[in-house]
């Protein structure tokens, strides 16, 4: 065990009684603010973000353009009334859900030994989150996940929360009567309903189709849902390496990727102080936290996979889960058999979970330890409510690797694990690749949902092409939008580091917006309610040169903006009826208003078929020379009479 | 006319026997020679980039790894044996080939009025290309299109020379062996050959499927082919606006985009000095140029819709194809019966080209001109083997009214037109959309091979969605790549300024990088053979720690580079066996070349099938016991007994 080992030279890097939170974080969005929608009690307070627009110019229309509703993960960073205080962490938001369902316990202590070892080391006391709560657990025979309940008919205050959540846009939409009724994703097998209930949410989960990331021991936590009949969600990627980054900064990560709309974080840290960084994460997380257990655990036998035993995993796994870790990679696919199918590839095991297990399997030359543990892994994860992030330690990483029999053998037994986790109403997703070419990115979406029984799925990318280091956001963020249409419920996030560096906050960022972009794609082409409210507030805003709201509206105003002012920086030409693409003169949108003015004005009918307007067409042309000639009278400018 | 009405402000501004190429473009890749093919005849010579490699190193086998042959675009400036003088132009490459088909005259003097008025005009020696040559054209009678020779059966040297250029990586995957054998993009009715031979470019242009925009006035060009049956192509955008941009401004534009990708430029300049840019452009441009030649003629009847002639137009034609445009968006199919269905759009037209027509035939209450002159323009087009392509006047500016009555209404007579041109042998490709949502992506791609006889389709992104000003790259990438796969024979760029604001150099690198890479993605998807040659070089060199062939070997290099260099800047960094994401304990790569030489080096015999090896791992199961000790006593660290 190196517990103790690597703490001096970070102590005089960090105090915990200064730490500060990120500046940029906490900035409020323009012209948004924070609005929370109450449920059927009054500590069920869903936030959304509420966009406030302009009214179309009078040359126009001059009409009062409706607030637009986002859906805000940004927790009480973006809310001007919240006291955010880093060391104290955010407030509570589930505790009194938890305790009422009488099926807990706070504990007296930690129950793993490796976290009281941290406890009772004096020398990390300035490393360490000061204000630590007892954790909590399942009383003995009870099990506290969503599922369970689920099962059970239980509609949660976590299911209420999530149905308001995600019927954010719906109510919009129905007040301006643009509900989407295309409901495209029906081709692929999902079943959108026009409304989220409580119900539904419940369903899903009960069926094993969704999953609520929610820890017991997360109470800061806004719930969130996680499958294919809901909005697609993203992850993004935090975590020191042991070449750098503090705690501070890990914490930073974590509200910027929250800020630009990051769904879940996983945080990867294989560096120095992973406990006590994890802690100072979860504290201040109010979306579900993500690890890859195994990275500790291979910490703490210094590095060496063989060394690894179920006991010190084990150990690990109650450690987090006592944090509040909400989901859990377990590569527990990874079989022997599997090894050796691997050794002719491309690019053999890119997975570090993946290769420490088939390390660790051939060394031994046993079975996974995670496969042959499963059932306790399970009991662990129900007594806290963590979910199963099923790792796919075998994804293939090139294009030449893609879809090939190791990939679709762990996959395989990913299925077979999570019919084991659902007998434990254990909620459970999956994971998958990695790198895919177009054309076998849905073959892995169907043999997911058929291998296992429909449960989430949960990718990386896939990056359609392995030729654009620094641009590996965009190679996967094809993929991502694609397979997100297809059915997958999450989409990991890309930076355009990935493969050739630590991200920083610019490439946190970039990387987030890229997978917004191709979540909300997927949203629009499922067909999910509402999903289309903000295009279209946006595209009327644009064709109105309604700049400001334009900017808004999207998902990066700061960049928006920034991009507009390189051209044109005076103010007044945010208010100016034309662009910097085409100038004045010589703009399309203000053309086709005159055109639509001039079809109103001199009473051409608008007709609705193509057929009816070639009959129009015929009987007035006589009427229409007429009109000619006195629209160029009147000098053809519309505006030019205003 | 106002053809002399915006000299005096820029000549002060302009000297042409100052103006210097870009530094930045004229530099050599790394690692990389441009190479020729000779063909049949000693003046085909088709370059290509040439991408040298490291070893393998020693520990991970020492094997030699063959350079890789990349697409070139970039022309003779990254020819370090080229001389490069934008006053004199880049050298001949087809005159030869046109000469010797006698079928052409050079003309004695320039036809159009609008020409001879600019050469006759001393204020404007300054800004003038010093070296023109007299313009050529079709004798009487004769046809000059590479469809009207691929009709009778003709080869000619510019199908010669795209065939050794398609089969660019074709070579090397014969020569290791790993020919694509997939031809997924057979599934869209795509039918790439293992080889394509100059009688296959032959055919494709004789059928329409294919065409080679190459104006008998622009003899600098590197001959290209655009049809779903070759490589998908990209587009890049230049051109001024009355906002500003110079000269050297737009030339530098050109050769940077060239540069990183580009395998059109089209100039869309709306500023101005049209003419003279254009000039510039053209003779130091390698790849086709594409204008909207109706931006010209609006700016000489000044800005005025209305006031647009067909002999102005006409007119306009002839001084664009004179001076070697090598394909032209005519707006044709914007009928007056289409101009109502946009009225009740969300974004009604936000084509320019598409909202001048709808102005003019309003207006006059008249059909479109460049519909009821159509044959006159084919006229036009076979004198001087200008290729169409045929413009999406009124592609859907937003999600909301993507694949709406007026889209399809003009594609359908699109698809007429093509006929029309077909009858006249003039080559022809059909622009497309705009704003759609991914689910919607196939239907247009599907119409336009049923409504336009499958004649290459040509589309801007699509944008999957609205609402992400300042990433718009990336929004019309997803739907790029998507189309592409599909069926799609060229991509427009889009860049991040994209609604906006007007590009910098930057952004067009960013356009043009997105874009190969939803072109490339896309040729993987269609199983173009030898696509995927890159792709294993580049992820082997990845999985060898090769960092600098890593770098070499992607789109973009230097940015690869910098980021690697951002987090492990040191030289030695790039000889590591590990990376800055994982640190150099915990890599996976590391992990899994472990796993390939153990299972090597301790005699596990690496089977086939999972069904095999299941009936091996049983057979050996005590020998591998008796290894797995061997293999603990021996270290486990195979690299610490080096």
């Amino acid at each position: 065990m190196t517990a103790n080992s690597d703490n001096a030279e970070n102590i005089t890097q960090f105090n915990n009684e200064k730490v500060e939170v990120d500046a940029l974080s906490v900035a409020p969005f323009p012209a948004s603010k924070k609005i929370y929608i109450e449920g059927s009690r009054a500590d069920i307070r869903v936030p959304m973000r509420e966009i406030t627009l302009t009214d179309t110019p009078t040359d126009f229309g001059g009409e009062s353009n409706p607030a637009v509703r986002v859906y805000d993960t940004s927790g009480p960073y973006t809310d001007p009334q919240a006291k955010i205080d880093l060391r104290t962490g955010l407030p509570d938001v589930r505790s009194a859900w938890i305790e009422e369902r009488q099926d807990t316990e706070l504990l007296h202590g930690n129950s793993s030994n490796f976290t009281r070892d941290r406890l009772n080391d004096p020398k990390l006391a300035s490393l360490r989150f000061a204000h630590m709560r007892p954790p909590r657990r399942a009383l003995a025979g009870k099990n506290v996940s969503q599922m369970h309940y689920a099962k059970q008919g239980i509609i949660t205050p976590e299911m209420e929360y999530i149905a308001i959540r995600e019927n954010m846009s719906l109510q919009q939409a129905k007040e301006q009567g643009v509900l989407n009724e295309q409901h495209a994703g029906e081709a692929f097998g999902a079943a959108i309903p026009d409304e989220i209930t409580p119900e539904f949410v419940r369903s899903e989960v009960a069926r094993g189709r969704a999953i609520i990331p929610a820890n017991i021991n997360h109470t800061e936590l806004e719930p969130m849902i996680i499958g294919r009949n809901f909005l697609v969600k993203i992850n993004g990627n935090i975590g020191n390496s042991a070449l750098g980054s503090s705690i501070e900064e890990e914490v930073a990560k974590l509200t910027w990727g929250t800020r630009w709309g990051a769904d879940t974080i996983m945080d990867l840290s294989t560096g120095k102080n992973i406990h006590e960084t994890r802690e100072w994460i979860i504290r201040n997380s109010s979306v579900p936290i993500g690890t890859v257990p195994i990275y500790q655990a291979l910490e703490k036998v210094g590095g060496i996979a063989e060394d690894l035993t179920w006991e010190i995993f084990r150990d690990t796994l109650i450690e987090q889960a006592e944090q509040g870790v909400d989901y859990f990679t377990i590569h527990a696919g990874v079989l022997l058999r599997y090894v050796p199918l691997t050794a002719k590839r491309v690019t053999g095991i890119v997975s570090r979970g993946g290769s420490i297990m088939a390390k660790w399997c051939l060394a031994h030359h046993k079975e996974n330890f995670l496969y042959t543990h499963f059932d306790d892994i399970c009991e662990i994860m129900k007594a806290y409510d963590v979910s199963f992030s099923l790792g796919d330690g075998l994804r293939p990483g090139s294009i030449a690797d893609a879809n090939d029999e190791a990939q679709f053998g762990e996959l395989e037994t990913l299925g077979e694990l999570t019919q084991i986790a659902w007998k434990h109403d254990v909620q459970t997703m999956i994971e998958g690749p990695g790198h895919v070419p177009m054309h076998l990115i849905k073959e892995n979406m169907d043999k997911q949902l058929r291998e296992c029984g429909e449960a989430p799925f949960y990718t990386l990318g896939p990056l359609t092409t392995d030729i654009a280091p620094g641009y590996d956001h965009i190679t996967s963020g094809i993929g991502a939008a694609m397979i997100g249409w297809y059915g997958c419920a999450m989409l990991c996030y890309v930076t355009p580091k990935e493969h050739l560096g630590l991200p920083n906050k610019d490439d946190v960022k970039e990387g987030i917006i890229t997978y917004k972009i191709a979540a909300h794609a997927a949203d629009l082409a499922k067909g999910h309610p509402g999903a289309q409210i903000r295009d279209n507030a946006l595209s009327k805003a644009r064709f109105e040169f309604r700049w400001e709201d334009q900017f808004n509206l999207g998902l990066d105003p700061d960049t928006a903006r920034a991009y507009h002012d390189e051209t044109l920086p005076k103010e007044s030409a945010k208010v100016a009826h034309f662009c910097s693409m085409c100038g004045p003169k010589f703009c399309s949108m203000k053309i086709t208003q005159e055109v639509r003015d001039y079809a109103a004005s001199q009473g051409v009918n608008i007709a609705q078929t193509e057929e009816e307007q070639t009959v129009k067409l015929l009987d007035v042309e006589a009427e229409m020379q007429k009109k000619s000639a006195e629209f160029r009278e009147q000098g053809s400018e519309i505006y030019s009479k205003v």
